[in-house]
């Protein structure tokens, strides 16, 4: 692991071996490197090969996963870790209605965690999470690198392939005045569990995915391709830094403005107890939900539910304002009267907005 | 760049803007997205869209550039770190005879260089190496992920995607016995100059990259191409170990032993001032060369250059040794005598081996 190696069994395997090396080579070798039509060639030379879907073209989307920015080792469990990695990667491939073709991960671990006996018990826990959520999804991974870190911060970087018809990837780029805006699942719910997270010295043991909005979140693919599929989406992006920041971005690559409707607004169930000054800035700002945000033309009837996600009708688009060129999102309060809805500013490991 | 942010101008635009992204953002709007044929979407969506030429296969590589592992800022000049960091996977691609597609850096910024007048020169200038070298190549960098770096670090994972036709990739497991192994360029250069380079206490200025294998490494895309397109290789690997170590990595995926002729071996000018028992472990296990070793049947006419780069004959393979799950690789001196030639453990900022 000092110095950097690809991920190939061979040359890690004709090393002298550290116990966070064995851990690593033990999981990915358990793992079915066979069985997936894309997959030419895995892990084991200087590149993966894959063959796409004929007529299909290739999206691709790169995350970081550091410690110390987007997770805390005394905080969050380290298979929570491994989910999330994978996870910001899928939800990316989601909001382009993509079907994942495979999973390359860039691992860097500190030489005091490849040391000892935990450190091994972290790294697999890590790849437990990273790869349960793979299997889950159909998704070999088909290579990657690893290098010693040089602080003492785990650090990953993913990287997700994914493949859609050509021409056809929804885009953020294509909604137009009067689309009706539409949001999957509820909102608010990671931010909310973060800040519990945040307030333990130790990681809690993890439960069903549905009670962990921010250790386990569910990248939406189904709905993503099901939104292409049935060709009902005008544009589409996933919900990563919060509902107000995504809905200016989709905005800004559509040349258009919105509208949100307050009441409408599904609110996770984690903010139920939270006083309402409180639960507000984290169903509007708050990150990490990974819940698709959508338009579709008025006429086109959008299901209630699609792939067995709640989806729900939030606002509509309007004409970008004559002469502006930053976007604007107005929240309308259910009495009628309006406000601009400014970008919230997500970061990772805080929950102050 | 607190917290993270896809490559997006509008994203990035849209928040308060630090001096490091700013130059972060300059640079990349600077490069033309458009006029790459196999680009259909590039920075400022979930993903980027790629169109793969027809009757192909995707090849795909990631690359850790960290600092304290892979380079150091008071030794390194940032354009070579950008440099060698692009260069890395286009060394991987050229190792399977690939044509490049695109590339997706991920970058973190340590918060002190994204505050400075000088952290802003160095990112302005590691992303001119990178860039310059992409262009040279015909290579966009199509997206990406940035983030703080938790550490006072900077840290950086390269993405590589190319194209081969389908079934033709170059591999490291064709090489069968018989065979006669080749290496393109000199070896030890890389070895050689980073020795310098750790001897100094700051950067110094760049010339020719022929003055500079460590610096400055040139990827062998061109004769991979060729030695795909003309069917002549039956194996083939990059040196980024060492020429020690990545035969051993042939070897072991082709189920083959080799034998090395010493006096054959080329040896970069670079060592040609230090005494023998200085330069010959450069030359054997010295990494980062990024040259291409390849095996072609006996039978198979090779020229000397190819691509305006000298190929030369170093060796042949020999059957696997009955019984033996290891590969084995043979060093025969001029006189005829041979001895085991063992991998050498290439590490990246050290010289000893």
């Amino acid at each position: 692991m000092v110095g950097g190696s690809k991920l190939c069994w061979v040359s890690m395997a004709a090393k002298p071996i550290r116990r966070g090396e064995l851990g690593l080579i033990a999981h990915l070798r358990r793992q079915p490197q066979r069985g997936f039509a894309q997959l030419t060639l895995g892990i084991g030379d200087d590149c993966a090969i894959l063959k796409p879907p004929a007529n299909s073209e290739i999206v691709v989307t790169t995350d970081f996963s550091l410690e110390g920015r987007h997770f805390l080792r005394h905080t969050h469990p380290a298979r929570a870790v491994g989910h999330r990695c994978l996870a910001r990667g899928l939800s990316d491939l989601a909001a382009m209605g993509a079907r994942p073709l495979a999973a390359f991960l860039s691992l860097a671990l500190p030489e005091a965690l490849a040391a000892t006996r935990a450190g091994q018990r972290w790294v697999d826990e890590f790849l437990a999470g990273l790869l349960t959520l793979a299997s889950q999804h159909g998704v070999p991974l088909a290579g990657g690198d690893t290098a010693g870190s040089p602080s003492n911060h785990v650090l990953a970087d993913i990287t997700l392939l994914g493949s859609t018809p050509t021409g056809r990837a929804l885009r953020r780029s294509g909604a137009c005045p009067n689309d009706v805006v539409y949001v999957t699942g509820a909102l608010g719910g990671a931010a909310a569990e973060l800040a519990q997270v945040l307030r333990r010295r130790r990681p809690a043991p993890l439960r069903d995915a549905e009670r962990h909005p921010h250790l386990l979140p569910q990248a939406r693919l189904a709905v993503g391709q099901a939104l292409l599929r049935r060709g009902l989406a005008t544009a589409c992006i996933d919900l990563s830094d919060g509902l107000s920041t995504d809905l200016r971005h989709l905005c800004a690559e559509s040349h258009v403005d919105a509208v949100l409707e307050a009441a409408r607004l599904p609110q996770h169930p984690l903010l139920a107890r939270l006083p309402h000054k409180a639960a507000w800035p984290l169903l509007l700002h708050g990150g990490e939900d990974y819940e698709l945000l959508f338009t579709a033309p008025p006429t086109v009837r959008v299901p209630r539910r699609i792939c067995g996600v709640a989806v729900t009708r939030i606002g509509h688009i309007v004409r970008r304002r004559r002469g502006q060129s930053e976007p604007q999102v107005l929240l309308q309060q259910a009495d009628g009267s309006t406000a601009e809805l400014r970008a919230g500013g997500w970061q990772h490991l805080t929950t102050d907005h």
